[in-house]
């Protein structure tokens, strides 16, 4: 097995903006963090996300990226916001070493599970989640009240 | 305006546990939640949540639950988990009172906003979050991973 997996620290941050850069792209979206924020965030005080990140060799090939959630029905879980693996990398079970990763915090915390989304387009997502035993849930739909419309909101 | 909004305390757990009962019932789901986890996990230690509380004149009217989610990608947000209004207070603006007091924590934590899910059958709330400025995300899906499959995965 080549591939290890290990927490990030915040000697780690630039190469976890670059990964984060990198899935940006991948899935389309527009991004906004800074490496200052991921700093601030992540390593001082009470930490915000937590990154795993996945090695071949020595090699960065991917990385995951969570949160403690809480479910008012369920408790305590972890929400997987993001899994990315390198496309040099992929097919070297680099995906599953993050996840497993995940998974035994989940389980040391007494979690009810980890929650995430994935974007629809995205098939090879889904098998891989299917596979690692993922329900779908067809019944939500995932809204957004953005900061400008927050700030509306209160002055209504 | 009769409808006053106050940050849950300890002693409102009873309370509290007594609204996600209900609002369990209403979204047909089921729960595992206890009074002592609520206890545990919001008031001692770093709290994993955050409730508020809507009052009509003295009389518990509904509730919103928060907890501190990340983006990767634009940093620090604010996750609603539940925003629940009794029927018997409906129509007196106890959710858009609700949903105020949340956008004002967010903004003051210079977050990126508000993220939720919703029930597709519940048109209601549906329309209630449209009208409050809610962005819905239907290129996402929502998945869970359930504590038994971590297990799993973690022994393969």
């Amino acid at each position: 097995m080549e591939i290890r997996v290990r927490e990030a620290t915040a000697g780690d941050v630039p190469l976890l903006k670059e990964l984060i850069d990198e899935m940006s792209v991948f899935e389309r979206l527009p991004i906004s963090i800074t490496e200052d924020a991921l700093l601030r965030d992540g390593f001082h005080g009470v930490p915000k996300y937590r990154a795993l990140l996945a090695f071949n060799k020595k090699e960065p090939a991917g990385y995951a990226f969570v949160y403690d959630c809480y479910s008012s029905f369920d408790g305590k879980g972890v929400y997987l916001e993001d899994l990315y693996v390198r496309p040099a990398f992929r097919g070297k079970n680099a995906a599953i070493a993050l996840l497993r990763a995940v998974a035994r915090t989940a389980l040391e915390n007494d979690c009810f599970g980890i929650v995430l989304n994935i974007l629809r387009w995205n098939t090879p997502s889904y098998k891989f989640f299917a596979r690692a035993g993922a329900a779908i849930l067809d019944d939500r739909q995932v809204l957004r009240i953005s900061r400008d419309r927050l700030d509306l909101l209160t002055r209504s």
